[in-house]
């Protein structure tokens, strides 16, 4: 049976290569929904050579563009953010990718799970901002929420067939990033694109600057908690240059399972659209003799302030990671846009974890208004600085 | 409920650490069954500490001393090889920890599997031999074979979960043993003092050996073709100089499990006995930061000439295997009482292989003659070189 898939944010890094998964897997999969943010060029592209039932625009003032130019498609255009989430409604849908990126995908989330949409996870902040309601909601409603992310992707492998074996600790590699190996003195002169050239992975501007901040794997410590019931204790981060190795699970009889890949995306999406079959591809096969050797070291939290930071976060709880991120996503931006200098994105993520007022447990609507508030006060931090 | 575990083996290497492991998990197994080949002081020191509930001594001559050691504590004593085997009829057998070295663990392998005894498998040979006919036997009866062997394990373990998925290639660790780095030249010279110091594995003298000239890779690559039903172009040695990464399965997707831990027989010992489950313990756990790097490599077959005879073994099929570990058995103890040459060990395997008759489809008789008559020839072999 060929799974009918909607992509959220399918204009975005993980959407084009989740498109190219489906469009080499024509037997077993095809478009249903196609969502954009902005990129209404890139969307009305996709739409006429995947032919989805439905496409969303949520930039509203682009409606008219996009449903003019799919007017003769016998595509259903819709508008604005609430549809993005609303569109996973729709019954003919049997797996949701969701790869909005930011905040904005939380209630697209919510949406998707509340419907009884098995969902492949690209998105990280959701899940560091709500991973309580979220995998609440995917109890509730009985759906797998299967990682798209190389590291949690892994580690859910690692776990497939281990039942209620006891994990002693799952530790998430870390290329280290640009940055690893760069004296800490000279940190505050990285410029945004010294910190948009990532060693190995092809990814969005904004990952890429928090892989050389490695706040991307303190986010995805926080999303790890979440996905697989951790304690803050049970994670470990582990530099890993080469990311081949993508992740490890330590159980508590001394074995440890290592999930490995070549350095492509394609591979996770594909097994998290497939999952839990696997499905014959000629991706870039995995070739350990030609690596020769793969190395690993501790991370420098001291040069590496984003790291502890997130374990800080993790370790308070409440809305204290809702704000780690907010605060991250707007330093990142004025980081890319040269408004704040790279060793102040920890020193204002700080400023606001401690002046943002804390809540020990948060709804969604007070997730929600800890975003705004603090996107709203680090903006005025950035300014006043 | 306790497991209840026959050790038929015990005094060997795998045997003493399987008793270790059950004297550090006294809620999940007892003993039930011990039995050894020779060393009947041993035998008995062990039935004095675990209470089994039969023994065997396989050398009948020494029965008498066995059984007035053991007349006060309630164990009943057997003697002879069809004992060792005969005892897997015990109904009160959960498990069967099958640590018999070499050919010699055919029968009682069978015997158990015969008596649907879960098989918990250290013995390579048996496997190598006649893995049809045990794999078939397994099959009949329904009842696991769990392999303790490290790689095997590893492979074991990375296939839980993954029912049909579609497998690409086995890739088995080696070492490399002592003589990775050393030059083919002086291969001639080489002691069994030096083959017998392996540099990280702990084991007995005819794996020791067996690994410093890669057969015992070439073994295993023989039993993982039985095991996983793999094809000989789906298994392939990949040198790995720490051996923490035990073995990688490659799936038909990119992705690539590996199961690791630190060096020490004993925790795929005990996987192999709390099979599905997994126990706690406290073993030593593997450190990769500590470690700093691990290395790869592509086996040098024209300096490990054993292993390129142990895959055209694999490829001819029949009895060809069983005439490889046959030979090689013999010109090992040979080489280890200094009647053979480092370098005459293959020599001498080849010449067993290409002058014993080859039987396509063979049943255990043929094994059993095969065997018989395979050792008498290389040792005339070597009487006459």
């Amino acid at each position: 049976m060929i799974k009918k898939v909607a992509i959220l944010g399918s204009t975005g890094s993980i959407g084009l290569q989740t498109l190219e998964v489906i469009a080499s897997q024509k037997d077993y999969f095809s478009v249903e929904v196609l969502t954009a943010n902005q990129n209404a060029a890139l969307l009305i592209q996709q739409a006429k050579m995947f032919h989805p039932n439905v496409v969303v625009i949520g930039d509203e003032s682009q409606y008219p563009e996009v449903a003019e130019a799919l007017q003769d498609d016998g595509i259903k255009v819709y508008a604005g953010n609430e549809a993005v989430a609303q569109v996973t409604e729709m019954e003919s849908i049997d797996l949701v990718v969701m790869a909005v990126l930011g905040f904005d995908a939380l209630k697209p989330v919510l949406a998707a799970l509340k419907n009884k949409k098995p969902l492949a996870l690209a998105n990280k902040e959701a899940l560091v901002v709500a991973g309580d309601l979220i995998m609440q909601a995917a109890a509730k409603n009985r759906v797998p929420v299967i990682p798209i992310d190389s590291e949690h992707s892994a580690v859910f492998q690692c776990l497939m067939g281990e039942f209620d074996n006891p994990v002693e600790k799952v530790v998430l590699t870390a290329s280290g990033g640009p940055f690893l190996t760069r004296s800490r003195e000279t940190f505050p002169d990285i410029t945004p694109e010294e910190a948009l050239h990532h060693p190995n992975w092809k990814m969005g501007a904004k990952t890429t600057v928090d892989s050389a901040t490695l706040m991307n794997k303190g986010l995805e410590a926080i999303e790890a908690q979440w996905l697989f019931g951790l304690e803050v204790s049970q994670i470990e981060i582990l530099i890993h240059p080469q990311s081949v190795i993508h992740s490890l699970v330590y159980f508590a009889d001394g074995s440890v399972k290592a999930l490995l890949s070549d350095t492509d995306m394609h591979i996770p999406i594909q097994f998290a659209m497939s999952y839990p079959q696997r499905l014959k591809n000629n991706f870039q096969r995995l070739d350990l003799a030609a690596m020769g050797s793969l190395s690993f070291e501790k991370p420098d939290i001291k040069k590496f302030r984003n790291l502890a930071l997130a374990f800080e976060a993790m370790k308070k709880g409440g809305n204290i990671p809702c704000i780690l991120n907010a605060a991250n996503e707007i330093a990142v931006e004025a980081f890319l846009e040269k408004q704040l200098g790279f060793m102040q994105i920890p020193s204002l993520i700080e400023k606001c974890m401690e002046t943002i007022p804390f809540v020990r447990h948060p709804v969604l609507e007070d997730y929600i208004q800890t975003d705004s508030l603090c996107r709203i006060k680090t903006k005025e931090f950035i300014k006043n600085s």
